[in-house]
C-alpha cells in the first residue's frame, strides 16, 4: 500500500517512520534532491507543479497527502481528478490565503483579532489610520506566509511620541513594510492586523476521519523567538475550564465545513475578555501535521503522525490521550552532540537528516516528565546542551 | 554515522527505525535480497561469511552489531580486528552453544535444568538412563536451535507403561530423536535436558552501556505455541518480590563476565522450590533484542531498539520504565487487515514487509491498557481480528 506526499521534509519523515510499521510504502516529490525523506522512501525530484512527476506520485498510490502547505492549491485540485487526496484542495487553497482562513474563522465561530486586507500602499495607509496603531500592527502577506516570513511590526512609539505620531516617519515606516511584505505576497495582497496583548499562543492539533470521527490531543503552549517556534509544553499548564472544549467545537466546525480528512493544526492567541476571562483568538491553521505536535511521538498514546495516516487511509483513530507531560525543542541552525541531549533524563532526539545553516530547522528535542514543575528545567538543561544558536 | 548490522530481519528493521530519528544511517548484510531492513536502508546481499562483504559492512562504519544470533562466531572475531563490534563475538561463540551457555549461567549463580551432554547415540541413551524419563525429557542440539527447530521431547508414557519404560520402543524413539536433532547440530553435539515443571515462562531484557552501567526492564510473561511465541504481557503479572532483583544479579554477572555491551535477553522457567517459593531457572540467551522486548516501544520510556543503539554508539543509557501495561501478540503466516487490528483500544500494528509463509513471523501487536486485568480480554480481542493461523 503506497502514500503518496507533495513535499519531503521533515514533516513527511516522520509520516514515513509512522507508517513503515504499519506496512506502508512511501513516495514523496520534493523538487530539493536532498530532501529529509530521501533517507527512508523513494522520492521524485521535481517541481510540484510538474505533470509527469504528480502522475508518477499518483500511481498506485493508495491515497496522496501533503506535508507542506505552500504546494500550489491547483496541483492538489488536479490530482484529485484522477487520485485520493486527503486533506482536501478546498483546505490547503483556504489556508493558504490569510483573508480566507479569517473568513473561515469567522464563520465557525472564532474570534480573530481585527484586521483589514489591503491591494495597494495606498490601502495600507488607510488601513492603518481606520485600525489605529493602538498596541501595535503587523502587516502580513496574504499568501506564502512561513515562520515569520512575510511580516512587518509597527509598533507604538516607533513612528513618534505617542499619541499623536509622526507622518512623515510613518510613511517611511510603511513604505518599508510595504516593500518588505508585498514581495513576499505574490500579487496576493496583504491584511494589516491590529496586535493582540496575548497571554501566551496555544495551539491544537486534531485529527477528522473519512467517516467524520474526530480526535484531539490536548492544547498546548508554544514559545516563539524571531518568529520561529523554539519550544512547546504539552498539555498546556493552567489551562481554564471550557478553553479546550471551546478549541475542539471550534476545529470541529472548520474540519465539517471543508469535509477535512487528516491532521489540522490551528494556532490561538489566549486573550482574556473585558472580565479578565480567558479567550481563544484564531491565529492561523496548517492542513497538515504540525511542529507543535511533535511531542505526541512520546507524549501520547499515538503520535500525530501515525493518526494522519490512519485517518487518511481510512483505518480507525488511534488513542490521543497524553501519557506523560512533555516538553518539546526545536533544534535550529546547528547540530548538537547527540550524548549531549541523551543524557537529559527522558530526553528523546529527532534529527531530520539536513545539513546545518543559520535558523534552519534540524531536529527536537522531547523531555518527558511526571509534573509541569519539571518541564521548565528540562527545557533549560535542553537549551544548554545545544550548541549557541541551535536553541 | 553508521551502524553496520549482521542481519537484516525485523529486528534489524525495528533498529534502524528507531535510529534513523537520531541521526544514524544503517547498512545491513544480510543474504536474502528480499529481508526486512532492505525497505528502510542499504543493505549488501552477500553470505555472512563473504569477506569483501564484511569489509564492506564495516567500511567507515562507527560500530558493528547483528539483530541474529546464528552469523558465524569467526565472522564476529574477524570484524573485532579492525571494527568496533558490540556485543562481543564471545557472546555470540557462547550463546551459540547451548553447553557453554548452561556452564556460563551456572558460573553466575543461575540455576538451570538438569542435563547432560551427548556426542554419540550411545551417550543419548546413558544420558536418558542416568537422567530418568522422570515428567520427561528434552533432547536439544547444542547449535542452531531457533524457535523450536532442532528439538525432540521424550515424554513420560510414550515409551510405554510406567515406571517401567518398553526398552525396545525407547530404543525405536531415541532412533527418531537422535536422527531429527542430529541433523540440526552441525557436529556440535546434543545436551539431554529434564523438563522442568514450571509455572511460566519470563524474560529479562537489559542493556549494559559502554561505561558498565546497566539498566533493566521489567520481568515479562511469555506465551508459546508449538514453539514459537505467541504473546507476552509486560510487565509480568503477580511477580513474587525479589525475582526481579535476582534475575537482574543474575543478568548482570553474566554481562560482567562477557564484557557485554548492547541489549541482552534472557529467558527463564518460573518454577517453584521445595518450600513452593517461586525460583527461577535459566533456559537460554539471546546477544541481541528480541521479540519479548517488542512491547518496549509503546510501553517503555525507551525502546529496547533505541537503548541497544545507545550503548553500543557509548551514548547513555535511555529509562526503561515501563509506561502502561502492554500486551504484545505475535503475527505468524498471514497478514492482517491492518484496520481490524487499529479498531483495537490502545493497539499498534508493527509488519515487518514480509511475505506470507505459514508460521513465519509477519508482525506482532501491542496493545496498552491501565491495568492487567483488561490485556487478556486485548489479546483474545487481537488473536480474534487475525486470519486463522496468524494467532
Amino acid at each position: 500500500m503506497i502514500v503518496g506526499i507533495l513535499g519531503g521534509g521533515q514533516l513527511g519523515r516522520m509520516l514515513a517512520l509512522a507508517g513503515i510499521p504499519m506496512g506502508l510504502r512511501f513516495r514523496f516529490l520534493d523538487p530539493d534532491p536532498c530532501a529529509p525523506c530521501a533517507q527512508v522512501a523513494e522520492q521524485i525530484v521535481a517541481e510540484y507543479d510538474d505533470p509527469g512527476a504528480l502522475d508518477r506520485l499518483a500511481d498506485g498510490a493508495t491515497v496522496v497527502t501533503y506535508e507542506f502547505e505552500n504546494v500550489p492549491a491547483q496541483v492538489a485540485q488536479r490530482l484529485e481528478a484522477h487520485a485520493r487526496v486527503h486533506p482536501p484542495a478546498l483546505a490547503l487553497a483556504t489556508l493558504q490565503d490569510r483573508l480566507l482562513e479569517k473568513q473561515l474563522f469567522t464563520e465557525c465561530g472564532i474570534a480573530v483579532p481585527d484586521f483589514v486586507p489591503v491591494a495597494t500602499r495606498e490601502e495600507l495607509g488607510a488601513a492603518v489610520t481606520q485600525l489605529g496603531i493602538g498596541d501595535g500592527l503587523v502587516i502580513k502577506s496574504r499568501r506564502m506566509g512561513y515562520d515569520g516570513k512575510g511580516q512587518a511590526v509597527i509598533r507604538p512609539g516607533s513612528t513618534g511620541i505617542l499619541p499623536v505620531p509622526d507622518m512623515a516617519k510613518m510613511a517611511v515606516l510603511l513604505d518599508a513594510a510595504w516593500s518588505d511584505v508585498s514581495s513576499h505576497a505574490e500579487n496576493g495582497g496583504l491584511i494589516v492586523e491590529r496586535f493582540v496583548a496575548f497571554t501566551r499562543e496555544l495551539s491544537l492539533v486534531g485529527i477528522r476521519a473519512r467517516d467524520g470521527d474526530t480526535r484531539f490531543y490536548p492544547l498546548v503552549e508554544n514559545h516563539h523567538s524571531r518568529g520561529v517556534l523554539r519550544s512547546t509544553i504539552a498539555p498546556a499548564p493552567d489551562l481554564s475550564p471550557g478553553l479546550q472544549d471551546g478549541a475542539e467545537n471550534h476545529a470541529r466546525a472548520i474540519m465539517r465545513h471543508l469535509n477535512y480528512v487528516g491532521v489540522l493544526a490551528i494556532e490561538f492567541f489566549e486573550s482574556a475578555d473585558a472580565a479578565g476571562k480567558p479567550v481563544l483568538l484564531g491565529n492561523e491553521m496548517a492542513p497538515r501535521v504540525h511542529n507543535t505536535g511533535h511531542w505526541t511521538i512520546e507524549g501520547a498514546a499515538t503520535s500525530q503522525f501515525e493518526n494522519h495516516l490512519r485517518a487518511i487511509l481510512g483505518w480507525p483513530l488511534g488513542d490521543t490521550t497524553p501519557r506523560r507531560m512533555c516538553a518539546m525543542v526545536n533544534i535550529l541552525g546547528r547540530l548538537p552532540r547527540p550524548e549531549h541531549i541523551l543524557a537529559i533524563p527522558g530526553a528523546h532526539l529527532h534529527l531530520y537528516g539536513k545539513s546545518e545553516r543559520p535558523a534552519r530547522k534540524l531536529g527536537h528535542v522531547t523531555m518527558v516528565a511526571d509534573a509541569h514543575d519539571q518541564l521548565q528545567g528540562l527545557i533549560e538543561r535542553a537549551q544548554r546542551a545545544l550548541p549557541p544558536d541551535a536553541a
